[in-house]
């Protein structure tokens, strides 16, 4: 730990990057870059959902990365009251040694190393000094300051430690903070590992002051008021500073399989530096220097060809609709494939948006004709393309119901990162489409057995 | 339901009260409103934590409010985007009659009974119509504009879909909105109901179009996706006209009690008068017309004078502190009291914070001389204060130290309004704060085992 550095703090608190009459010409350098980006995806840029994705792309990410725009002091300041301590008694409480801890407080950031919003769960405590507390909420404000920056777990969590501990001057400030970041696997091969999970998740920490040896007994006390978080001791993995970069993009496999997606675009990689230079960045400081192919690459994912055809030639050697007599149609039975989990592109705001896609259908008892790894296919092919959610719901439909006879049920369950990341920050939201198809649309009783069976909360959630 | 009323809506949609020169105006008014009521409770307006709050009250009412100046129109235009329905098949999907739902979006709201927050959980339902679909985030933002007034839930609810419906032009719209309100017992009859419940909740309901009949299978789709958020069509209450107010300070009990507060101050209803009116409300609009007093009535629990007196008394007659020998010292057992609940008042903001407190104690085996009730007293005693959370945890140790022989640790766990109702909405976050005295200080074993005791989720959460 040992996060203070009073040389490097004092950068960050008067940092604030003078804004003015420049914003307008960033948003517009911004929204010229993510042009490039949809143009280099194979898109229309003029086609309906996306005339004005590069607009609210350029929003969105002002926004997010707003800490860059933003001065503690500011804040902090006639934030700090005076609150007595512990009175003639050995021991501490008040504005004077006794912790003080928000618990839970979300957030999110951008990663520095690919450019996706992560999400944080973020605990802060500090035990007042020279008797004064700081109001609550500044603790929370503090640290959007810098998650509302391009980061890194670690760095972040010293950030804001050093901040408060500037800010407030107490005998010591904890952060440990909770990130989750969605792993996005790569088109080519969702096919091949089935078992690929959602995200990554780690856990740093950083203290200052009396929380700089992190085996002190203020650190036991904090850490026992967040045991009930899924936090202990034992779980913590103190981070080195040579310990792998968190970022999935950067894991050797990612890498390995992104090769195949081919080189990258040159153009986009020089539109993606621009927007990190637009948004008060430098895109050559070492962290960052990789980012935009990293980004490009991870982008290519989705663009508007190629994968259709190898697709639809896997789904020609398929299964012919189903026609069957009466007889066999009033003894269809449902069957149902719950919890795929899908990966998308929300094409409005070119964030992510993932969950799970549950599929019902009726068919004669023994017949059924179709397998789960192609239904699966079936999702990842619609979910790999720009997106959204209702258009994908159908297009799954459509897909699966001639060959299931027709009678057929979608229900897609999904995280839409652009519901946090844009200034509305709804962190417990999520969002279910429905698509229903033949029988299904009029014998209730079935669609309510389905409905039913998804019974489960929606695994789409990143915590 | 059926809750479509044009001519009301076009009221609604056009409503953004014209804001420009007036603000600081009003904000000013509003200041100067706080200030008669803080006088009113015996409070020096110009002490340090106190200082700032009219200003900090008046930016936190204008931000809780911004519905009356924000318009749906703003918020739905520009983002309704062209999307196909089903081709040539029976059923829907997509654009046309695919069910959209959006789940648990947190938001807070003004109760216009007691002008306390109250939280909601807005779950969303559309079928969208004539192939368009809206952007997700502005359900969002609609329901947002209506939350932020004073409000009743049937009525938030109702509003928030007629503005969906007119916006969007859909199918038909659902809204189902989980509201917790605070439910501060009175000074006086909380020291006789230990059974006090912190909260009032309530679930309502509103549909048009499609959804204007709760009998159809639309609603019943919609419900089985809700259904583990703990709702299902037979816990569903739906809401009546004649169904009596849910605020809690209109409930008998309540009214009967507060009367033993004695008269209300006229000067102090006639400032909360000119703080409604400030907000581009109309006081004299039939659900106002009792709040300002209402208000006064549940802010005189705090008043800074009278109650000190009966506690001293009562404390008199009280304990002395143990003087005990070396032998019995090292004899001592840990005793503790969980979950004591408490509900006191933050004086930065004049908003409700509420919670549990855990009191530990090491106290010679057998010689317990202090009762549940009279710990409970004291934390209520020093709930009953405009008070900063650490301040009560201090105080609420110093009382009972000398009580219980000098070795005490208090932990208090608080939900905070300020946390979510002033523009920052961290709507999961808590509060920890701890007081340790005497042996606790040193004794880092006993301080864990006791730390460790308090094992299960906090209780202090509203919903």
């Amino acid at each position: 730990m040992g996060c203070l550095d009073d040389g490097r703090f004092g950068v960050e608190l008067e940092n604030g990057v003078s804004i003015g009459c420049g914003v307008e010409e960033e948003n517009g350098a911004i929204e010229d870059a993510v042009k490039v980006l949809l143009q280099g995806l194979g898109e229309d840029v003029n086609r309906e959902g996306l005339r004005k994705t590069p607009f609210r792309v350029a929003k969105a990410l002002r926004e997010g990365t707003k800490g860059y725009r933003q001065k503690v002091k500011d804040i902090v300041q006639g934030a700090l009251f005076p609150e007595a301590g512990l009175d003639n008694r050995v021991g501490h409480a008040g504005g004077a040694g006794g912790l003080v801890i928000v618990r839970d407080l979300d957030l999110f950031s951008y990663c520095e190393s690919c450019l996706l919003p992560f999400q944080v769960k973020c605990h802060v405590g500090y035990v007042p000094s020279g008797e004064r507390v700081v109001g609550l909420s500044k603790l929370s404000r503090v640290a959007d300051v810098f998650a509302k920056r391009l980061q890194e777990p670690q760095r972040l969590a010293d950030e804001v430690c050093s901040a408060l501990h500037q800010g407030i001057k107490p005998a010591g400030v904890a952060i440990i903070l909770q990130c989750t970041h969605i792993h996005f696997p790569d088109i080519e091969s969702i096919f091949l590992d089935s078992n690929h999970q959602g995200c990554v998740k780690i856990l740093v920490s950083s203290g200052s002051g009396v929380f700089e040896n992190k085996h002190v007994d203020v650190w036991a006390d904090f850490l026992s008021l967040l045991k009930f978080r899924g936090i202990n001791m034992d779980k913590i993995h103190f981070r080195g500073s040579s310990d792998p970069c968190w970022c999935p993009s950067q894991s050797s496999l990612s890498a390995k399989v992104s090769s195949k997606i081919g080189p990258v675009n040159p153009v986009m990689v020089t539109a993606v530096a621009s927007i990190i230079k637009s948004l008060g960045e430098d895109p050559l400081r070492k962290e960052l220097t990789g980012t935009p192919s990293r980004f490009v690459k991870w982008l290519m994912n989705f663009q508007n060809n190629n994968f259709d055809m190898k697709l639809n030639g896997f789904l020609c050697g398929g299964i012919d609709s189903l026609n069957v007599d009466e007889e066999i149609f009033n003894n269809k039975k449902i069957y149902s494939e719950l919890n795929i989990p899908f990966w998308s592109q929300c094409e409005h705001h070119l964030l992510p948006f993932h969950g799970v896609v549950h599929i019902g259908y009726l068919i004669p008892d023994g017949f059924n004709p179709i397998g789960k790894s192609l239904l699966r296919s079936i999702v990842h092919f619609y979910g790999f393309k720009l997106q959204v959610q209702e258009r994908l719901t159908r297009q799954i439909a459509e897909t699966i119901s001639p060959l299931l006879g027709g009678d057929v049920i979608v229900v897609v369950e999904a995280s839409h990162t652009c519901m946090i990341s844009r200034g509305i920050e709804k962190f417990g939201s999520s969002t279910a489409t429905i698509a229903v198809l033949g029988r299904f649309l009029t014998d209730l009783t079935t669609r309510a057995l389905f409905l039913q069976s998804i019974s489960s909360p929606t695994s789409s959630g990143e915590q």
